[in-house]
């Protein structure tokens, strides 16, 4: 028995090429192991987690993780289920267990117990919710909304790349805290009407109409409190020259400049000084041990419907990822990207 | 008898002009007033303070600060003299007081109490220190190093414009504060040199040298903890490459950005999210209940000669103002930049 991996082969320069014959990543398939180590589990990929911040993984820059290297199998996280398990986890870990591995773009993985966390669903939870809204994307959501940008009762609050996985969270959890209005910046009239008619944003923007800059100013008649970004650029710059004094600029992501070669700043920097604005970058990781607590929240949240959830399901199997990836930068998806590696019909009785 | 103002009368585009014929701004001489009203005071001006923000304050943009109107004489602060009293301001001013004045450029002025301050000297204080080390200039280096930066021991902490009168001053503050590593960037060697010679930077970077983004890196092995910004433009960007984990980078300034028609961000914006970083712009004014306290303290470092002041005093009348203005811009000073409106010889009788 075999199973495919998705290495790592050709740095971009500077966009992602998606082909698997001479692209930025290769196809390997490799034997699957028929023993498992003592202190291991093997898994099976289910769902893989698409997510922005890869591109900034294929880069060899200082940051705040080291980058993949030339010739890995692909970083990233999935839904898995245990297929078997070592000796000594046989307390801890039964085959069937739902997880969140860090598996990377592989169908099966061996993995120690550090690499993967069981999943605990609310009452009407799915599997994939563990990787979206109660997940990653939920937690960078919470901690960047609630943490650096302090929505306050009476403020605006203005979302980028509203209908991405992590914006769309954010724009509900600043509605859920008493901000007078939040507004979503995102690149469709369809993800307009899916903020506003089904998540209760107060607006939304298609950044891609002529006049957006004009709706902004029109949707934000008291100015910018809080701005939660996920795609810099022109975006960022626009907003911060809407921003209200002393307001907040949660930097959580650059969306739009991870794939050009010169990424640009905010040129309405001026506004920075005379409205006081505190511009800060976070990284999720540095909340971990507030996790818990924060899950909860979203998971009751997420479980008397204040919270919804919106996934963009890539089928045909683990080969269509790095489209998919190109396709994320694209902005084709509504909500939580992933790729189906394996659909939950094939897998073993669920302990669900 | 009649005194000269200097009237703000054609917007800048974008450089300031400095004629005085058909330039930016141009000479009026107006009569001097015989009679004071009851509650105003006649104060003559010594010494102009030039400050980078003033190029802001022709711009009709959304500031911290209305726009001078073209017409009006400049705004400015000024060391002045009181010369004569209204009745009803008899017991608390006297002839010969000297202030700081919200009297703009112009030789005389007739002020309300509000739009003056009494001058209080430490012990070997003079009157111009009112409007540098213990002033506006004093109190911005104050309050953003202090309430924005925050150093910590064996923080590194950087200056841009660090020859210039506020960032001299935020530098020994650093100093004073236990940061391991000021590191200081001007923009001549003769202002590297002053730095490290008289105010005991660790480090002087002159940013006109051809490989002064290296001596940067070599100058901050540890990386940047607190940058303080009065530049702007690629010094911003240099710095923000820089950026320790979870460093501050205050915003005062961005004197490179506000002759430029179109102003440029930083566009090493990536390392905001990837190291944390807190960018925050702030505006002296909004702690001004907090004046007395910082004044003590400046005074006493003052006093003490663990601070240590410069400036730069042109020459030659009210008529000098607008040249020291684009000099100003082009980092002629090092120091607080004055124009000499009229010496302390010829003041009345110093109450001081």
């Amino acid at each position: 028995m075999s199973y495919k991996q998705i290495i790592y082969s050709t740095a971009p320069d500077p966009a992602i090429d998606p082909s698997l014959t001479n692209g930025t990543f290769s196809l390997k398939t490799v034997p699957k192991p028929t023993d498992v180590p003592a202190d291991k589990l093997l898994v099976r990929a289910h769902y893989l987690s698409l997510d922005p911040a890869m591109r900034q993984w294929l880069t060899a820059k200082r940051s705040y993780i080291a980058p993949v290297e030339i010739g890995a199998v692909m970083r990233g996280q999935s839904i898995a289920q245990v297929v078997s398990v070592g000796t000594s986890l046989a307390s801890t870990f039964q085959p069937g267990d739902w997880v969140v591995a860090y598996s990377g773009w592989q169908e099966y993985a061996v993995l120690g117990a550090k690499e993967v966390e069981k999943v605990v669903l609310p009452p009407g939870g799915r599997p994939t919710d563990a990787m979206s809204v109660l997940g990653i994307t939920g937690l960078t959501a919470y901690f960047g909304m609630l943490e650096v940008g302090h929505p306050r009762e009476g403020d605006t609050v203005v979302v980028s790349g509203a209908a991405g996985a992590t914006g769309m969270v954010a724009g509900q959890i600043a509605k859920i805290k008493g901000a007078k209005r939040v507004v979503g910046l995102a690149g469709s009239k369809d993800k307009c009407d899916f903020l506003v008619r089904e998540l209760g944003f107060d607006a939304a923007i298609n950044y891609k109409d002529a006049d957006w800059r004009n709706q902004l100013k029109e949707a934000t008649p008291e100015y910018i409190d809080v701005f939660f970004d996920n795609t810099g650029g022109e975006i960022l710059d626009a907003c911060l020259a809407r921003a209200a004094r002393d307001s907040r600029f949660v930097i959580c992501g650059a969306i739009s400049q991870y794939n050009v070669a010169k990424p640009q700043g905010p040129t309405s920097f001026m506004t920075v000084i005379s409205q006081r604005v505190t511009m800060k970058g976070f990284i999720v990781f540095d909340y971990a041990d507030k996790y818990p607590i924060a899950q909860k929240e979203l998971a009751s949240w997420l479980s008397e419907g204040k919270l919804k959830r919106k996934e963009h399901i890539v089928p045909g199997g683990i080969e269509g990822a790095p489209q998919a990836l190109v396709d994320l930068y694209k902005g084709v998806n509504t909500g939580k990207m992933m790729v189906e590696v394996a659909p939950v019909s094939e897998a073993l009785t669920a302990k669900l």
